[in-house]
């Protein structure tokens, strides 16, 4: 059975117009599908609201307790909430999750040698058994960057890692793709050419074209999590624009990463 | 099947040790089991931060636009996915909702002739389907207290209402007790003598306790409501303090409304 698992980014989620017409996008995807959403910027412009300073560490992001609560506010409550009334207005039956409810994300704090991120989860399992079971009662899971510890600590964890998780996942049971929204067109052959996709990457292209210098800097850690997503049991990743999604999903705009 | 449905409200969830206290025992009630919670102070508090105005007329709450973004982020999102955290951590694998989630529960914008309460929903349809098949998974609900229109609003609902809806909807397939907490001891005897309480209540007890002017004032809607409950199969409606709910569940401590 096909699933689909769609990360959607922040610049969507800030923007009203472009939310509301990926969600019709999305509503139209057939057979069973994950939303995961990121933050936005309506995070920042709460915790600015309250005077809660943003604590940045070699440009990283702490989350202190008070961002914690902010984030699980945001996050949680008004993003995933949103999304899901949106998505019953266009006939998906929806239903809002942290990784919390139902267990369904575990993690622990993350540790680091010199770093304190504060309340910020590493995943360490997904419990795919109640996941698989809403699935099948055809009802659209809808993520929220949120995890806990099992000891009633919540954590903020990264989108794309929980989208990446719930894939590795969910590939014992489903034929999964995981699609994650980018604000380029794909993987470029020339990085200043959005018309330049490579319409599919193995991973013996992959290898070429970084021995090649074509890809290179930020593009190869996303292509690394990619390649490492297909050895854990993932059908397929997709990479392009959200605006893009149904051409993506048959393969004709975005990237298609795939083993051959 | 039995189904034990549990409102606390604000003054538990504003007070992380009794908040706890209860959660402790929530945790060890057998058998099926959903929570609905309300606000407390956590939205008033967020909206002073934010520069909100909280609006009044008559005495009643106004919710604009900034305010359900507010009751949206603190009830659905901070509160609810604490107390599942929480419950998570005492072996209760739970799942928070809205109305929203899984179409769970439909209601209307409020419309009254002369007040416009905003975005207040009227609770129209249960739809008990996907809830049973979660309770028949052994996962707990936690409802807060929001639900949506279906055609992508969401709307705040008051938690004893959506509790006595999920409670009337839930009979066709379960055996229904419906507690809900209060900050006295249960129906008195005499308003001022805590000891005084009524343990159990028929609907003759009631009317009776009417005409001698024994029961008056604010309990009477509570109790209409409560009878009104049992009149659409819930077997019984309990009141009682939350620290008792072990005992309120055997009839050993709190009020017990039932037919006869």
């Amino acid at each position: 059975m096909q699933l689909s698992i769609i990360k959607i980014s922040g610049n969507i989620i800030d923007d009203d117009s472009r939310l509301s017409a990926f969600l019709d996008n999305f509503a139209a995807v057939p057979g069973k599908k994950i939303l995961v959403h990121g933050g936005g910027k309506l995070a920042t412009k709460v915790a600015e609201g309250l005077g809660v300073q943003q604590q940045l560490v070699d440009g990283r992001r702490i989350t202190d307790a008070e961002t914690l609560k902010i984030v699980t506010m945001v996050y949680a409550g008004t993003i995933n909430k949103n999304i899901v009334a949106q998505l019953q207005a266009r006939g998906c039956s929806a239903i809002g999750l942290t990784g919390a409810d139902g267990n369904a994300i575990l993690s622990h704090k993350r540790t680091h040698a010199s770093i304190d991120y504060g309340y910020v989860g590493d995943v360490d399992v997904v419990n795919t058994s109640l996941l698989t079971s809403m699935l099948l009662l055809d009802k659209t899971l809808v993520f929220a960057p949120i995890t806990h510890d099992g000891k009633g600590q919540l954590l903020n964890t990264n989108a794309d890692t929980i989208a990446q998780e719930l894939a590795r996942a969910l590939s014992a049971g489903f034929e999964v793709s995981l699609i994650y929204s980018f604000e380029k067109s794909g993987v470029l052959l020339n990085a200043d050419d959005d018309t330049s996709v490579i319409g599919r990457l193995t991973a013996a292209d992959y290898e070429d074209l970084k021995d090649r210098k074509v890809i290179f800097a930020g593009m190869i850690p996303k292509l690394d999590n990619a390649f490492a997503a297909l050895r854990s049991g993932v059908t397929r990743v997709i990479i392009g624009r959200a605006e893009e999604l149904p051409l993506l999903l048959t393969g004709r705009s975005g990237t298609t990463i795939q083993h051959a």
